[in-house]
């Protein structure tokens, strides 16, 4: 929860919008503590999830996914229920769009600023002028500004590198505000990887933000100083199922079904899919020092220590991991439970 | 189908019981492609699994996983329904699963060939006699044999390092099984991964065999050598949503939320995700010479290809992936279409 109002505290003070992306925890009872923050518009990165919180009574929608031709009457739908924004990077997708549409939808050009993954290029004008020539003629689509994802903060290798890719992209996103507000006054730049909106001073010159990651953080995070191990707010309960003297490890069942398989290196160069805690009561505790979950199966887990906590351990305790990438390993498990011992499953 | 067909048949000439491991599929629908070949034992890794093709009607169940003191409840309810096996690789635990079970279980000591993930050690003579001296008095548990998985074969190099350790394994097993069989005249051995299976010639001096994964292979599988492409039998169809003739990529609807997040490395050392092929009535091409599955987003996958498929490939066109590791593709995506057109959900 702290995590939430930091962010939101931040955005506010810079008067920039806060729409987060719902994509991490992908819940709708996590979702209610946004709302009653005051939060009443949403990032999500499918139509399914759209669809879902849709359902449960979202009504401020940007879907930040490119438009998949195959789900444009979901789309339509959707828009006739509720405020949605979608967005794309090719004038030849919009007639397409247009055409199947039945109500009006909100439409961000979406900008590659540096990562390479989607958007126009920013250089190429000649692209956004097309997009901008069809929007303005259009009845359906109404443009609402340029919108990005820095997602090369996450190959940043310090904090200063990713301080400077944020001012990249704002240096950027302003240049095409300025190029084209002249004829568009209302165009928004919307902006949103955690990393930069963790570590940002502040978001002046920003419009909105979409950051999501930030509502559990993760060893990813971590490692890339986003955030200490103190706000990372999910751990998987995994039951111990086995232990080996001779290798000092810990069979846990937990593994690639249930934490995917992102990883990061340590510093010999070994794989690392978590770190382990213990739980205590409404908390955990610190990473146990020199314990990690070191391999994984599709539902075991090997955890690496030293003798004493091997020792220590018994088969049928319950092992608390902090996992290396909360997206994923929150969309296999689909469920929570809260420090207060609240289940949530939906 | 002719991937289980080929299987079962190589098991029959060698006289070996065929207990095919579920956890690839996790479908009661293929499961009932077993079961019409007249195949009525199979492996599962989970007691939640195990309760999932119970209920539709399986009645001879292995759990392939060490025993989760958490779950004895849930266990001894299976066994009032069921032939149930599980499995572990310690004393230490036989007194607390026989003082919680109502009902007989099949007890496997698990034994580890050299995989080094978990089973007792197989030169640990020591603690598998403090085992079967525990399991020979033991009204509930009842003894049934040595199970291995030699999961080490999925880090060979090579078809003929998958068919040494296949050898040592069945060797190892063997020399426990003169060892203890004056006793226990009806001990069993059963080894299983994908790889030995496909490779051993026959499966002579090995009563039972557990693969799982040979029911789709994979590109994993096909790197070791263990199937061809054309026995390669899931694809994931992805639908296309964007393009970037500057980089010569295509942008997919599909990610780590759909694939997780094995790679395999090409000989240049890039990492791949997944080929790619086209669907056709019935079937599916090739793979596209020069294209390959290059990076993978929660959502978004990045087609490398060559300017020449980018160019004829049309955002809403819905390409296939072959996956690197089915297993945690299928267990993301939770059902299936038939190349007939039939849905499969359950």
């Amino acid at each position: 929860m702290v995590n939430i109002t930091t962010m939101m505290e931040k955005a506010r003070q810079s008067n920039t919008h806060f729409r987060p992306h719902f994509k991490t925890h992908n819940s709708a009872f996590i979702g209610n503590w946004f709302r009653k923050l005051g939060i009443h518009s949403i990032t999500v990165s499918s139509v399914s999830m759209a669809k879902f919180f849709a359902a449960y009574g979202w009504r401020d929608i940007t879907i930040a996914f490119p438009v998949n031709p195959l789900e444009l009457g979901a789309i339509s739908e959707l828009a006739n229920e509720l405020s949605l924004n979608i967005q794309g990077d090719t004038a030849d997708i919009l007639p397409v769009v247009e055409s199947a549409l039945n109500y009006p939808v909100g439409f961000f050009i979406e900008i590659d600023t540096g990562h390479h993954r989607t958007g126009v290029p920013w250089k190429d004008l000649a692209e956004i002028d097309r997009m901008l020539e069809y929007l303005s003629t259009s009845s359906r689509l109404k443009f609402k500004g340029f919108l990005t994802h820095s997602g090369h903060t996450y190959h940043a290798d310090s904090q200063e590198e990713i301080l400077d890719i944020y001012k990249d992209t704002s240096l950027k996103m302003n240049y095409l505000k300025d190029l084209y507000k002249e004829f568009w006054p209302d165009i928004m730049i919307s902006v949103g990887d955690t990393p930069s909106c963790s570590l940002a001073p502040d978001f002046n010159g920003v419009d909105e933000i979409r950051p999501g990651n930030f509502v559990f953080y993760d060893l990813m995070q971590y490692s890339l100083g986003s955030c200490d191990l103190g706000q990372i707010a999910v751990a998987l309960a995994c039951p111990v199922v086995g232990k080996n003297l001779h290798r000092n490890e810990v069979v846990i069942y937990g593994g690639a079904a249930h934490f995917s398989k992102d990883s990061l290196y340590k510093s010999n160069g070994e794989r690392l899919y978590g770190y382990v805690v213990r739980f205590q009561e409404h908390d955990w505790t610190k990473p146990i020092s020199g314990a990690y979950l070191a391999n994984l199966s599709q539902e075991h887990g090997i955890i690496k220590a030293n003798r004493e906590f091997v020792e220590e351990v018994k088969v049928g305790d319950v092992l608390g991991i902090l996992p290396v990438h909360s997206c994923l390993t929150a969309n296999l498990m689909r469920g929570y439970l809260t420090l207060e011992g609240e289940a949530i499953n939906y």
